[in-house]
């Protein structure tokens, strides 16, 4: 069997269309046939060759959802149920070793340092190739844990859920978003999106979703999946913008703001909106943004505020972002505003970097 | 190469005394030569054939402390430190799958259903054979986590933080001791005496040690592990007991009880003890003790106490025991009451079971 | 000023009607003109005189809402209003010391042993007399945690909100109750629909309510509160429920029970539905129900199972119900299913007694 | 009854010597007589007039120990026993409002906004005048919540319990130190030295503190108190003292790091030493710092690391200071290094504001 890939072979040049010799699972091992794959903010750091972590020869995609082709042996999914060829899945992108400190000790296998991510430090050089989501097939390596996905659901709804959903989840579960309460999420992207969803779901009372002019539309978005207030980051001044908040929060802030933009003057702002004993959750750096200035004694220390780093995410995390997904509260049909055919992949980058686009998804040809 | 090991071929039997022809470590895995290899009071389950887990034949033992022979590849400890031949190394009891749902999802690998535990449900019928602690020689298998110990350290004291100090963790760790608190633990067994050791070391005010008349000598080993308060559960009457736990508890009672006896009496007396508020942990019942009256009303729902029910432990427990012990805090080298060499387990087994050992090992010749 | 009010004078005889000297507020209290008080299980039992809090006369009523008359003082709400005449106001139905082990050291002031109740453990022998819900009037007495409501919602609808659902509030939160968890809930009366609205609220995957065939009109408001199944205690056997549960929950039980209904037998079959390391919460058990045999060893255990005793409430509960009731979300409105004039309060209870009521306030006349 | 007090009149000038006539106490309230009060950095900024929450006059000091000379009616301490005349005493610093958001639903009581400290922003002007610690004799107010202290101990060592130890607590609590963890403190002060017992208590298994060479003899006491490592901050560069660190902690970085010098300097280098997954907390900063650049994305989001900003304290942290010092494991004697008559009080801010001191004590004449 053979299958075709978009590969990023040079940065920032058009991605190479090139068949692969379909190799059978590896032992333990999944063969999936693509359905749909996701295209995230950081594939254009990647094209780009901004994320040093980048190997060439290189199938982009860390989102994806497909159909079981073969196993290399028996496997269950993170529920217990057995997967058989033909079952619609979704994985966690990332592959860790299960034995380090951060795997058994501390529990937090997002911080693994041997952790491997399909799409982004997979090369297609080595075999099985195939490992990233830009393509008809993949492989999922032994150590991918998996969840089947029920049918008759539109598979393109599940795409985010891997990255920006579970990412989400990771920053809201630090945050400890309780019943209640006021939250701000900075940024109406797919991972503002979710975060909104998770604190909505949560039970937060009051949710304010700041976005730009330019971005508009995604806040009509955003209001769709239960912001509460739109605010805009460029209308306004620092001092006008924070008496809004304070209106909308009993004087005192948001219990948590969490940021999903990774802009630099966002963080500079928002931590100013956190109300003391609040969290500022930072989901949203995904580059490296500068310093930034913090007044340390007025904003952190005598509010007793915690800021809190928040990288990539886990098993538990992707878990989250599925149930949340599937439970049909939120219209996460409305955050797919593109599809592309697979071997238009380098216009959905382009598309992504006009910013016109919430989330594109690319769709292999049958 | 070739190594000797006891193996349980019938219930209620002598262990048969048996050479292996020692394979080459199974890649991933590690060969090790033993140093010691603890006694544990479910041993005598299972030679008893009490515990339904028990496959024949089996090498018994899940407690035990050695050497680096050989390696099938690199391997890192849990701290990330490669392990070379040689090196006196200790291991988490338990080989969890890393897949399903409690190793996934809820970060509770203790619940793993595919758990595969040394000396408990892994037989010597099958290669490699060595998978028992009563042996010169065992293999560990792929995914066992393993952590290399400083020399110059009697590896008898570590022993015993595979299995009593891990679970004892675990449960310290459940019911949440704190600075300032007034701790019970019934039961100076080797679990016992480490729970009373995890509860000084995170600052119990209050330490009592519940023992019987014939352990009486246990509670003087208690009293140097830094018990504040020794008493005999068969003396004076349950109210006798009660008001004099009172009496040393600001008459509230204690916020947590550990219970580390086993015995359905001790559960039924014990939790009269909790103050309001407190924890109920269990983590001392290895075998079935039938059903036991619980006053739902009066002792669970009124003083909003929690029974928190521990079986056995993952690699973060383990990890705090093995720490713990290093630490040198405590005297952990009376908790070692009696040394046989290997050839002697039917020995060890029997003076287990006439109660006279707090904790014994075998050691293999050299 | 005069008020009447409807006094227990003897248990298990008809209230009497009684006409109060309504006092200024005391200093730093709050004089209320109730609007609507509810009757809840408990009124009943002391009504019996089966509760030995309860003191003789008393106004019975500690769940109510109504209008500030007069203040003793400037008081702010809990998010810091202002108080003022008119407000709509609920309010957390105990008052602690705030000077306690339990009020400071452990932040638990539902435990404090100095917490007075409205409507339990305040005569109304001594001024100022007018402290139950049964009544056209009420003082509330310095310490006591109010929140202003919105206008134009029905008070009815909040009423709950102080008792059953703080507790069941109380309950959730000790359960630990997560997004896409198996939940189930023993008892659909106000207790056991609050449960669920919280577990729904916190994204419970599957919502399984219990309820009886006598009680099967219960269950269907259950289900517009979400519940996913509904199931009878007394169709079937042991043996058949635990299966249909089994294959509700991916073979491993649910991961949080709530025990709503306070009955044995309830209890006793309702801890086998827990899956390894779930919780098994009792809120439900208002008054003695003996000894329940609890299989220690197979269902607490060897399942790392948790069982939480759950005893009233604090302020932090009573603001999460009053959120999740004006939320929007639940029909709170079919959970009042009678109204009865204030003189009518004998009316009231014998309703609650034949069972035929889920929730049943009172009226003053106006 | 007339007694002494030092009292601030105006900025930077001595103190004034005044005799005030002692009040019987207020209702609820304790007059206690000062067995030995503390001094404290931060009485040195108000005495400069560096806080603004400083009202004139004020009798500073909000660290004090001594004897209950009458009390305003029965009260009890924390643990529940009545307090008595002649019982030696101490106190947390705050009364907060105990009905607020932060009292009531957060139970952070504080943040709460009301919070009233003896001899921070409680002036002399108005009776009872008795506020600070600078004095003969101090009054208690309603809603102090006290700690009766057993006899036979020097209270001197109990005197920062009340300040730098419980806001220790609170930090240490807040960064969630475990067993077998490895911790950096920086400053050797009295915040540096109670962070460093605390993290013993604990059981880090790794103690770094971090001082200059001028508090080179400070840091000697840090060794008494269990330090497992000294670190000079302006000895060698920033790369040295990195690659030291990360030497000591498996090339990690520590797994919280406790900020108690309030220098930004060592702020910004503080961060860097955070292990992925770490925690950097901040209790040290009292008054402004301006702006700290801070990577965000190298230092915080990639690394997962939490920024946990912690102001004052709680009850539940003075309890925890206080059973810290009673247990006994730390040479708390050692670190009051002054005592000075309480008319010297002008004295003793000199000696500190020379830096020459570790913890200076005041003890009024007998």
């Amino acid at each position: 069997m053979r299958g075709y890939a978009a590969v990023l072979e040079a940065f920032r040049r058009p991605l190479a269309w090139r068949e692969f010799e379909v190799l059978p699972p590896t032992p333990g091992g999944v063969l999936v046939r693509i359905a749909v794959a996701g295209i995230c903010g950081s594939d254009l750091h990647m094209w780009k060759g901004e994320d040093p972590r980048t190997p060439l020869p290189i199938i982009l995609g860390h989102e994806a959802v497909g159909r079981v082709v073969a196993l290399g042996g028996e496997k269950r999914d993170i529920m217990g149920q057995i997967l058989r060829e033909g079952d619609l899945i979704a994985w966690d992108r990332g592959v860790t070793c299960g034995a380090c400190y951060y795997c058994t000790v501390r529990k937090k296998p997002y911080l693994c340092p041997h952790r491997r991510v399909y799409g982004i430090n997979l090369s297609s050089a080595e075999p099985p190739h195939l490992l990233g989501g830009y393509a008809e097939y993949i492989h999922l390596l032994p150590g991918t844990n998996v969840l089947i996905l029920p049918e008759g659901i539109d598979p393109a709804q599940l795409v985010a859920a891997s990255c920006s959903g579970a990412t989400a989840a990771h920053a809201v579960e630090a945050s400890g978003i309780r019943l209640g309460d006021q939250v701000i999420v900075q940024g109406p992207g797919p991972l503002g999106l979710f975060a909104l969803a998770f604190a909505v779901a949560r039970g937060a009372a009051t949710a304010i979703v700041v976005g730009t002019q330019r971005s508009a539309w995604k806040l009509e978005v955003a209001r769709r999946f239960g912001a509460t207030h739109l605010m805009m980051a460029d209308v306004g001044t620092a001092e006008s913008r924070r008496a809004e908040i304070h209106a909308l929060t009993y004087g005192r802030g948001a219990t948590q703001v969490i940021e999903c933009s990774g802009a630099p003057a966002a963080i500079a702002e928002g931590i100013k909106w956190v109300a003391p004993g609040g969290v500022y959750a930072l989901p949203g750096a995904a580059v490296p943004v500068g310093d930034v200035p913090i007044a340390i004694y007025e904003d952190v220390v005598r509010k007793n505020v915690r800021l809190q780093g928040t990288w990539v995410s886990d098993t538990s995390h992707f878990f989250q972002a599925v149930e949340l997904v599937l439970s049909g509260r939120f219209p996460f049909d409305a955050m797919i505003t593109h599809r592309f055919p697979l071997h238009e992949a380098d216009r959905a980058l382009q598309a992504l970097e006009e910013r016109n686009v919430l989330k594109a998804v690319l769709v292999p040809e049958s």
